[in-house]
């Protein structure tokens, strides 16, 4: 799919835009002037594959936070550029704290709450002149949560006076979109270049958000962050992001998302993240890791086979990336099929890079695997899944090794 | 959205097609000669939500157990509508066991396995007359697993020989195409009506099956049943299969759904249909339950309570829905907001039916409750969830009950 024409943001090691990969990114919980919780939670989030990492900057302690966390971070390898949340006091903090400031890798600024009435400009623009001074990117984050309560009206009322009046959700939207455009043309004003700016239009509503976004990009051209806000927790949220961010990534737009996910006590904050990554790698648009696929079984499985066959694998690679990613570059791209019975078994066997079929529950106890479209050798026996993870280790070894490639 | 054109498809009691809602359907997993794991299941699956159940056909022990768990079923009050899924054998299954066929409302049949060469016509021809018969719709449901290979083979010779050929995977998914559409129109010319087809070109890439469904739809008005197949397990087959599908449901494609989730051993099976139901309502094309929206909390936010809040409130909807469905028609469309500080919590409550914004770590202890928009109460103490919860109630009470509606 063709991607919608963008300048590239860059985010200090981080590039965004067409002609870049779509960036994940994600957001930490922990109250962030407690620095250790924090500092620990962005290395899960970078570990998990979080490309930037954002932070809530509130009040006095989590912006004078900041120097220690970017530079412990800093210290232990961790590289994902920092992003400061501001939001109503960030003109203060931003003047205030000047170290901070200059640690802070991108700030994002909501135009729906930087002040009211004529403290709405001069607080925005004290904002704007910090990040200028400092060469920062900025993201113009407009949400349908607190969106510019007194643009709204001020649409609203236009509205009003016509004779063919717009729906109440249509000048919502509108108000949404103008809330971004005025505040990226007020930067632009101050000198900020085109190449600093990221503008979002984040709504609940999957429809909402799909139509807001759509309209946006039509009649712009800066990078945007995708992000469906309160998307809820676990498979709603997961159903729901991807559902709105695939119709939207699947027409061109979109430089970086974030799956907004309501943590389940006691599950990692990184599981936003690798929502994030399942989503973008099964669209095709970026590759992470192996992807195995499996059937969903039936009445013809032998369900709990496959199903432990299918675990073992996916833990299997899970465990081992971290060293392969280094050894063998290109692994991500690699695809393996799990499957159950002779119906779609030797067939998406076929399709993937290497496939096991195991035997339903009516079929002969021979299990064919596949490589590279070929039937590489038929296993019997209880040492299935050693023996095909000795297969794939051999594959792997094979096709993509460095010393390999050399030859 | 507008809706793709097709006809009216009765499988019983249910319809399907462009005046009826997007179905849901799914598929058991248990031995279909077990009859009794497989009643439990499709009470399971019927009891969260499966509008259809399909079922493996794979043998005479199978085929016999139709009549058995058809009745059983429609003596415990359970009206779920019974496909049964056919592979190599089912020309014999349907001839043998005539009753059984009778008992199915609705019959699968895959064109990549009906038998080859000569046999693939008769064997066809024979199901097809079964289903003629009995008065039975038919699903012509090819997939990329179990692609016809002589008809595969047939279009990569005739492309070889083309002075522009198309790549390899164009002339797949033709042949996909064109295996689902040669199919429906050797059933049309025995007499099988439009409305008794539906179509599927299921694949488990999700850009090959977006392609190949797009391609369908432009060339036929049969109706689509939609499914990414093989998606995988949990949060990557609930990610992969909601981006495929909403990819196609936001053009107006599909007719019936099913997500292929490989389960998780210990988990219910009707989880594949909680994710067509999320998927379905978050793309606000159904409604089957009341939607919390909840953030996904942040350093501002005090995040325990407010995730526990929204659990909360989610679990107690789900054990209430079965008694509300009947007693309040209309409360699946209630939308509740649980928010965890003051930057979206205010405006996402008022734009839910009734939303209750916690406040963040650093605000005052006062908790406002918005209903339809306006500021109902400020709540304070540690009773919280029980009073938002009899709120609720008193809001679903009033606004929903049958009782009140003819005052």
């Amino acid at each position: 799919m063709k991607r919608r024409n963008t300048e590239t943001i860059t985010i200090n090691n981080v590039k965004m835009g067409e002609n870049h990969p779509v960036v994940i990114q994600s957001m930490t919980n922990t109250p962030t002037a407690d620095t250790e919780a924090t500092i620990k939670q962005i290395k899960e989030l970078e570990d998990a594959g979080s490309e930037l990492v954002r932070l809530t900057v509130n009040d006095y302690e989590a912006m004078e936070a900041i120097p220690k966390i970017a530079e412990t971070l800093r210290r232990d390898g961790y590289t994902t550029p920092l992003i400061g949340d501001f939001h109503y006091n960030g003109h203060i903090l931003l003047t205030k704290y000047p170290e901070s400031a200059r640690y802070l890798d991108k700030y994002r600024i909501n135009p729906g709450n930087v002040g009211k009435k004529d403290k709405h400009d001069s607080n925005f623009s004290q904002m704007i002149e910090i990040a200028l001074k400092n060469d920062k990117p900025v993201r113009i984050g407009v949400n349908g949560g607190s969106l510019d309560q007194e643009l709204l009206t001020e649409l609203m009322t236009q509205n009003s006076k016509l004779t063919h009046p717009a729906t109440a959700q249509e000048v919502f939207a509108e108000a949404m979109i103008q809330s971004a455009l005025r505040s990226a043309d007020f930067a632009m004003k101050m000198g900020m270049p085109k190449n600093k700016l990221v503008l979002s239009v984040k709504m609940s509503d999957v429809q909402h958000m799909v139509d807001v976004y759509q309209k946006l990009a039509s009649r712009c051209d800066y990078a945007l962050h995708l992000g469906l806000t309160e998307a809820g927790s676990s498979m709603k949220g997961v159903a729901a992001s991807s559902a709105a961010l695939a119709i939207l990534l699947q027409q061109g737009i979109g430089d970086t998302i974030r799956i907004s996910l309501t943590p389940e006590p006691g599950k990692s904050r990184a599981e936003e993240v690798n929502a994030c990554k399942l989503l973008l790698q099964s669209m095709g648009l970026r590759y992470f890791m192996p992807m195995v696929t499996s059937c969903p079984g039936c009445g013809r499985t032998n369900s709990d086979k496959f199903v432990y066959l299918a675990q073992d694998v996916t833990q299997y690679i899970e465990e081992n990336m971290p060293i392969w990613k280094k050894q063998y570059p290109g692994v991500e791209t690699l695809t393996i099929a799990v499957m159950g019975c002779v119906v779609n078994g030797p067939g998406e066997s076929k399709q993937a890079d290497i496939g096991i079929s195991l035997p339903g529950s009516s079929e002969a106890p021979s299990i064919p695997v596949y490589q590279d479209g070929d039937l590489l050798t038929v296993l019997k026996g209880d040492q299935i899944k050693e023996q095909f993870i000795e297969i794939l280790n051999t594959y792997i070894k094979k096709r993509f090794s460095i010393a390999q490639s050399h030859h």
